[in-house]
């Protein structure tokens, strides 16, 4: 890991984190933006906008766009790679990233809506059989079926990698594009419905098969808060934070939609711009 | 005054108000906002804006004519008067503001930063010889001397109403541009300093003169938000709102500078924002 350390690490890239970093480096901030999808992909699919104040009649794409050229004309800096844990060292935070380990004074959470679980069941097995990281659990699978839940196509590695060490591996993707996996991954187009066993997980249920797993991942969807960073503070699945942006976690701020609703582009701009500022803030005390 | 009862009355004109305004517009609310200057005067002076997401390299006076262009382009009806009084009905509130009274559902309060006592005991003679209103009180000081302290244009008029009923008027404008009022007022280009008296105001001091008044009004600065709304709650000046930008008053919400630092343009658009959808989200359930 490098020693050096960032004033502030912005964790996600839609406009909450954007309008954060904007306005850091208006304050000539060393940070660093990581996100693993740029800008919004919700937002620019919007055929039309007309509640960002000052854009009138734009499409979500052409708004996109002026956000990513804003932050580029600024010379802020978007890693793309998704964050996976935020611990705290002595001096601020390391945020871990795939390959990538960073220092940070601050951290600014901007990581969007929530994943919340869909399958029935799904809190009763984990951790017994149920899980969201196959890198870190896999090997316990070794030689055994297992199934993957794939929210993005972030967990096609994750099914590759858990083919080399398992007996049988079927792969459920949740999105459009046709999945690049290996060939002994059994690609099952169905949309999972529930995990079910005794102590521990036997079947994934779909809507038309029951499949004998010893273990279940759900990968790629948009990690939980408090998994991302322990010990923080939420209230009814969002990151709890008071006017300043600021959370229970001393240094780490969070603004737009994981905040909570209205899931808004103006709102997330505006809590960006506080979280920015006030990290800022803290910093120039540090 | 008129039965028509508008959906949302937006108090102010700055950024937060008009996003509150193209929101609810954008929703379909049938609005009004009232303002007695045209989107932030503080802003428009800005030589260079950097930290508006989507709008690099802008001077103050440009993003000014897109917000007030976008509030055009989606028919935001703005009233050019300042609101005076809001208080409830059996529906919802009425706002006083000069001549007009308008009815309205709800109401967002985009006030901007409070008021602030700055005369030296001040807030002592408050109702003892000191006041805020002089078309209110000015019958009490008739045939008397008084001073005015105005902070802007709008404190004219009522200099030029003691004018008529006081045997002096002393006009202290805190404002650059020359003051039109009636030649028998005095006006002293003069900071005041301090109100001075016993049981009542008897004199106002300046840097280098004492004036032998009855009664000193201060005019034409903000309003104080909770003289504007009797029973609003405030914490340290500012108005207090929770998340969603509610006030402690069932249909009032509030955005924007008056609900405490930072004083932001992003951070005013997004309190706005949300200001907007929640009164439109009430007007559609009463």
């Amino acid at each position: 890991m490098s020693e050096h350390q960032f004033d502030i690490a912005i964790i996600g890239c839609g406009p909450a984190a954007l309008s954060a970093a904007v306005n850091a480096k208006n304050k000539n901030r060393d940070i660093v933006v990581l996100g693993s999808e740029l800008c919004s992909p919700p937002m620019h699919k919007a055929p039309m906008i007309n509640n960002y104040l000052g854009f009138p009649s734009i499409t979500g794409e052409e708004l996109r766009q002026s956000f990513l050229g804003h932050a580029s004309l600024m010379g802020v800096n978007i890693i793309k790679s998704k964050a996976e844990n935020v611990f705290p060292d002595e001096n601020g935070y390391i945020v871990m990233s795939g390959e990538e380990m960073l220092r940070a004074k601050t951290v600014i959470l901007c990581i969007g809506t929530p994943y919340r679980q869909t399958l029935k069941n799904e809190a009763d097995f984990l951790g017994k059989g149920l899980g969201y990281c196959a890198t870190c659990d896999g090997p316990l699978y070794k030689g055994k079926d297992v199934a993957i839940v794939g929210y993005s196509a972030e967990a096609e590695p994750e099914a590759n990698y858990l083919a080399e060490i398992c007996n049988k591996v079927y792969y459920l993707p949740l999105y459009k594009e046709d999945p690049q996996v290996r060939s002994e991954v059994e690609v099952i187009r169905e949309r999972p419905v529930s995990v079910e066993g005794d102590t521990t997980v036997k079947t994934l249920t779909t809507k038309t098969q029951q499949l004998t797993v010893h273990g279940v991942f759900v990968v790629g969807a948009e990690i939980a808060p408090d998994r991302l960073v322990p010990g923080l503070e939420l209230a009814e699945n969002f990151i709890k934070v008071n006017s300043q942006m600021e959370t229970n976690l001393p240094g780490i701020f969070a603004a737009g939609d994981c905040t909570g609703p209205p899931y808004q582009l103006s709102k997330a701009a505006g809590q960006g711009q506080i979280a920015g500022l006030n990290a800022t803030k803290l910093v120039l005390k540090m």
